[in-house]
C-alpha cells in the first residue's frame, strides 16, 4: 500500500455536475490517487439546500450549507454554483486563501477571468477550467499547451448544446423553433427559463473564454458579439439546405486585421455552415470546436458538452492536474496575455453573406440591386431568383437570394440599409453570415 | 522589453519536421518566449548530410554533425530523426545529461518507452510525444491530462495517414490497392518502401504507446496484434460500401475482461465502420481518435496526421510546455503505469465479424454453416445471399455474407477453421472485423 500525501478537496454545489464528482471520486478515489500521486480527500459538499433531490446520493456526513468554512479548511476547491455571485467571492475567498480552484462557472470566467487569474497568480495558485467550454471535450488544454508553439488563425465553435439541439431538429424534423424548444425542454437539453442559451449568451461567454486563450489576449464578454436564435425560422433552415447548408449557432473567435491593424473579433450568431464541412455533422445536443492554426492547419474537438456526468469528467481531470501541481510544486502554468491585441467590433468582421430579398417583379429590378451591392464595395457571388410569390399582394413579387464574396461586416449593413431603404425591395427577409 | 531566463534548444534531424521546427522557432521565438516565460534559442541543428536539400532553409551556422555534443550543450533536445537507432541513444544521453527531451519517434517509444521514461525520472527530466500520435492532433495531453480523472473504456484509432488515404481512393474512387498506393506514393503520402505503413506497423506503434498512456499500464509492441490493409480488395471494399460500411485501418486499444480478469487489448486491424459513425467521415490523409470514456462518452479528436509543418506544431507545443516546466521547477508529471493491467492477445478480443463464404449452391447449404457457427458459440445477426456465382466452375456455387454478434477471436478464428474445412464451403472469401 503506497502512501500518498492527502489533499482536502472542498465541492461548492450540489447540482447534477457536483453530485456527480462527488459519486465519482467517492467510487475512484484510489485510482485518481495513484495517477496523481496524491490522496484526495473530499471533505465535503457544499449546498443551499440539503434537502434538494439529486442525481447520485452524496454521504449526508458530507453536506454543509457552510461554504465559507469548508472553503477555508481545503487545499483545493471545486467551484460548481454556476452564475456570477456567490461563485465570484468563494473563488476569490479559496484563492487567497492559497487554495487551487476548478470551476466549470463560464459565466463568472467571461465577466471576472483577468480579476481572478490575478488572485491566482499573486499567492502562486492555479485556476483550472477545462469543464466551462465544451464540457467532456478537452480544449482549454490543447489550446493553453498543445498550440502553445502555434498561431490559431479561427476557431468556429459549436459551444451550446441546447441551440444545437433546436437548429438539428429544425433541420431533420422540419420543426418550427417553438416545437423545437418544447421538445428541448421536455427532454432536459433546456432551461425553464431558456434565454441564456436561444440568446445567445451562454455561447458568448465561451467565445470569450476561448479568444482570450487562443489570442493571448484579454476578450471580456461585452467585447463579444452576440446574436441568439430567436429569429431564425423553419423557412430560413428548409431554403438553407436546399442551398447546400445547415445553419448552426457559431462561437467564432479570429485573428483580423483592420486598418491594417492586427487583431481579434468574437462574435457569435446562426450562420450559414457549408454541408460537407465537419461542423455540419454535429447532431443533436453535442458541441464541437473546430480550430485553425497556421501550422496544424485544420483540428476539431467533438463530444458532448454538457450533463453532469460528461462535465464532472472534466472537473476530475482537472483535479488531477491540480493534485499533480500540488506534489510537484511549481507555480504552474500562468495564463498569457502577452499579445494584448486589440479586439475590434463586429462590425471590422469580414465573412460572407447570404441576403434573401423579396423584390418587385418587374424588369431592371436585378440592375437595380446589383447597383447598390456595388455602391458598397460588396462584391457578389451568386444570385438566385425563385418563382415569383406575392399572390394576393398589390403588385407581384419575387424572391431573391443573394450571396456574396467576402465583404466587411460595416459594408454589409450600410448594404442592407440601402436596400431596405429601395423601392424596387419589398422587404430584407433575412441576412444571415456564411461560415466555413 | 522583458528579460527572460535563456533555454538552449537543440534539435536533432534537418528533415521535414526538423527543418520546419528550426524554421518556426527562429520565426515566432519571441512569441514563444513570452508564451513560455523563457528564451528559446536554437543552438544547432544536428543533421547526417549538411548538403542534403531542405523544405525550408536552416542558417549554415547552425548546422551540425556532432550530435553528440550539441546534446550536452542544451537544455532541451528535439528528436526528430526517428527510428531505434541513434534516437534512443541520443534521447537517452540527453534525459541522462539532466535535459528534457522531445520527441515525435513513435518507433522508440513503442520500442523502448519503459526505459525511456525511466532514465527521464531518475534525473527529474520530462520526455514529451504529443506528435508522436495524430500528427497535429493533440491526443497525448488529452489522454493524460484531461481524461486522467476518468476511465477510458475503447479507442479507436484512424493513426495512418497513408493508409487511410489509400482505403479512402479505394472506396470513393474504386481503386485497387496498388493504384492508390502508386498515387499516395506520386503524392508523397507513402514511403518509397512502404511496408510500415500497409503493414500497419507505423500504427502498431500508436496503438501501444495510446493503450498505455490510456490504461495505465505498459503496453509493449509485440503485445499489439498487427494485420495491415494488403490484403484488402476492391471487391471487399465495395461490397462493405453496400453493405453501409467503409473499410478502415482502425488502431483498437480497450479494457477487456477474459476468464473473468479485467485486463486490456491492443490490435491493429482493417476494419468495417459504419457509414454513420464519426470515422467514416475522416477522408484522405487526416487522422482521427475516438476515444470512448466512462464518464466523458464518446469524444472525437480530428486533424492531419502527419507533415512537416503541423507535426512541427505538435513539437512546438511540446517545447513551450518545456519551458515552462524549466521555469516552474519541480518535477512534472511522470508516465502512470499504476494500473499494470494484464495485456491479452487478440484472441480474447470480442467484436462483431463479417465473413464472406463461397459456397455450393444447393439445399441445405445455409443450415450446415448455420450448425457451424452454433457449434462454436458464435451467433449469428444476418445473413445474405448473393445470386449464383461460380459459372464456368464445376458445380454452380453462391456468396454468403454472414455478419454476427460479437464474439471472442478465439471462437470465431475455430469456427473460420471448420468452415474452410467443410465440404459444403468452396472458399472463405473474406473475414473482417465490424467496430463502432
Amino acid at each position: 500500500m503506497i502512501e500518498y500525501r492527502n489533499l482536502r478537496v472542498a465541492v461548492l454545489g450540489g447540482g447534477s455536475v457536483g453530485s456527480q464528482v462527488a459519486a465519482l471520486l467517492l467510487q475512484h478515489g484510489e485510482e485518481l490517487a495513484a495517477r496523481a500521486g496524491a490522496g484526495l480527500e473530499l471533505v465535503g459538499v457544499a449546498v443551499r439546500n440539503p434537502d434538494a433531490p439529486r442525481d447520485t446520493d452524496i454521504p449526508a456526513h458530507l453536506i454543509t450549507t457552510d461554504a465559507e468554512s469548508l472553503i477555508l479548511g481545503a487545499d483545493i476547491v471545486v467551484e460548481l454554483i454556476g452564475g456570477i455571485e456567490p461563485a465570484r467571492t468563494y473563488i476569490l475567498q479559496a484563492l487567497n486563501s492559497g487554495a487551487d480552484v476548478i470551476t466549470a462557472n463560464k459565466a463568472v470566467l467571461a465577466n471576472h477571468g483577468p480579476e481572478l487569474f490575478e488572485a491566482a497568480e499573486q499567492v502562486g495558485a492555479q485556476l483550472y477550467y477545462e469543464a466551462a467550454v465544451g464540457g467532456a471535450i478537452p480544449i482549454i488544454r490543447p489550446l493553453r499547451d498543445s498550440l502553445a508553439g502555434d498561431r490559431v488563425k479561427r476557431i468556429l465553435g459549436i459551444v451550446n448544446g441546447t441551440t444545437n439541439y433546436i437548429l438539428d431538429r429544425m433541420d431533420t424534423r422540419g420543426d418550427e423553433l417553438r416545437e423545437a424548444l418544447a421538445e428541448a425542454t421536455r427532454l432536459g437539453y433546456a432551461e425553464a427559463d431558456p434565454t441564456a442559451d436561444i440568446g445567445g449568451f451562454d455561447a458568448a461567454n465561451k467565445a470569450a473564454i476561448l479568444a482570450s486563450l487562443a489570442f493571448h489576449t484579454t476578450v471580456s464578454l461585452d467585447e463579444v458579439y452576440c446574436e441568439g436564435i430567436t429569429g431564425v425560422t423553419g423557412e430560413q433552415v428548409r431554403a438553407a439546405r436546399k442551398a447546400g447548408y445547415v445553419v448552426k449557432l457559431l462561437a467564432i473567435c479570429e485573428r483580423i486585421t483592420a486598418d491594417g491593424v492586427e487583431g481579434v473579433s468574437a462574435r457569435v450568431h446562426p450562420a450559414l455552415v457549408p454541408l460537407d464541412h465537419p461542423l455540419a455533422a454535429v447532431h443533436g445536443a453535442n458541441n464541437a470546436v473546430f480550430v485553425e492554426a497556421e501550422a496544424a492547419g485544420s483540428l476539431m474537438f467533438y463530444g458532448a458538452g454538457a450533463g453532469g456526468v460528461e462535465t464532472a469528467s472534466a472537473v476530475l481531470g482537472d483535479l488531477v492536474s491540480a493534485a499533480r501541481r500540488h506534489v510537484a510544486g511549481g507555480p504552474g502554468v500562468a495564463e498569457s496575455t502577452h499579445a494584448n491585441l486589440p479586439v475590434f467590433p463586429i462590425a471590422s468582421a469580414i465573412t460572407r453573406y447570404q441576403v434573401t430579398l423579396e423584390v418587385n417583379d418587374e424588369p431592371g429590378v436585378l440592375a437595380t440591386i446589383a447597383q447598390l451591392f456595388s455602391d458598397h464595395s460588396v462584391s457578389v457571388e451568386a444570385v438566385s431568383q425563385s418563382v415569383a410569390g406575392g399572390q394576393g399582394a398589390e403588385r407581384p413579387t419575387a424572391t431573391l437570394v443573394i450571396v456574396t464574396h467576402e465583404a466587411i461586416e460595416s459594408s454589409l449593413a450600410a448594404t442592407v440599409a440601402s436596400l431596405t431603404a429601395s423601392p424596387v425591395v419589398a422587404s430584407v427577409v433575412s441576412v444571415l453570415r456564411v461560415e466555413g
